[in-house]
């Protein structure tokens, strides 16, 4: 398989897309330097926010990830990737601009649920990413279903994301939202996804359990790997 | 100010460019994803070794540097930084064929050293840097001595970087290295420059005290955040 280099379309936001970066190198299975992958990135943080403009009350994202696309398929990048899950509702529109392919990490996370045989999960997103049903749909076609929080839930979710990670808390009270990853499996959920590139940096930083939770952005970040012709590590 | 957007040419290694990149991320101040400095990436793994082609063993760095720098600069990178110290070799070389300006990390970490008042450095860093003189000279034009290890401790620095950090191993022997750091202390070196961009991670993943080390990698990420236009975030 001839190798191919990725292009990252990240700043949404910055610390997830270091993630992505860290996780694409460290999921890599190179004995030396040249054993990894050309990556490409522009972390463009001014990238208007995607759930603002998915709600109707923001710019939309679509012509900056559109001038972003140009740039890095410019330099040489084979096929794009995004950290951020929300950016996933202008997935057609930036994929019909994009002179070159993009991956759907959305897509990804479905596919790898499905072969790992899981039936019902629990999303953990944006308001967005939740509203707009991008995760509902894609697991829909692989026949899992979807549970999301409630109401009041999913205000926790959107406090981690904000007032937590994006806005660099040292400290974050996480009691309401351990309550919420509960309330999931207590409906029947056997995993849940982080399906917001926050979540993950947030659960670790502030001590909610990992278990049974997957991480879109790894399994993007591997997808991406494969993808350009270089070997994964084994899991775990 | 105005604002400007910074360039990393990467790759040398994969590790330390995930970890300059981190840096810069982390040491800005900024309240939310609007607030942080646009930044380009090529993470250009297969640039040839640089210690190699200073010893006189390997192809030149020097075309790709440029390649990169032409690629980065087409995209809109204002200025350029680099997370190898080796690199730094082909400084000069680099910066008559880039078309926009190279920030130099030994001259900034020359220069942080000296605004704390340190008068004698221990150097710790790849055979090729040490070999050429490069952070010995950069100390001394603020008049700071400079110590190494000896032939033996040196080729413990180059053990831990090459067979440890850049091959990702999960273990490594480190009572070597420990001891290696203690006779640079006993020769008088009041702080140790980690100037090798793989030895900030090596300390840290295989327990070697950092305690007086200071990370070239970081000052660079604190020295670009500022040219750049945004505020850096208190130390410690």
């Amino acid at each position: 398989m001839s190798k191919k280099t990725i292009g990252i379309i990240g700043g949404m936001g910055p610390a997830a897309t270091v993630d992505l970066f860290k996780k694409i190198v460290e999921n890599t299975d190179a004995a030396n330097d040249a054993g990894h992958v050309r990556v490409y990135m522009d972390c463009y943080p001014t990238i208007p926010d995607r759930t603002k403009a998915i709600l109707g009350e923001g710019e939309s994202p679509v012509p900056y990830l559109a001038e972003s696309a140009e740039k890095l398929a410019a330099i040489g990048a084979d096929f794009l990737i995004m950290p951020c899950n929300t950016s996933h509702y202008f997935y057609k529109e930036l994929s019909e601009k994009s002179p070159i392919p993009v991956m759907n990490m959305i897509q990804e996370t479905a596919k790898e649920l499905h072969s790992r045989g899981v039936q019902k999960v629990g999303v953990l997103a944006t308001d967005g990413t939740v509203k707009t049903g991008i995760y509902q749909k894609e697991l829909a076609v692989f026949g899992i279903e979807a549970v999301c929080p409630s109401v009041k839930g999913q205000q926790e979710v959107m406090r981690l994301i904000y007032d937590g990670v994006k806005a660099d808390a040292k400290q974050f009270p996480a009691e309401a939202m351990r309550g919420v990853v509960s309330e999931l499996f207590a409906q029947g959920a056997e995993v849940l996804v982080l399906g917001c590139s926050e979540l993950p940096l947030g659960f670790e930083r502030y001590g909610i359990p990992l278990e049974n939770t997957v991480d879109a952005v790894e399994i993007l970040a591997r997808a991406a790997i494969a993808a350009a012709g270089y070997p994964t590590k084994n899991e775990g």
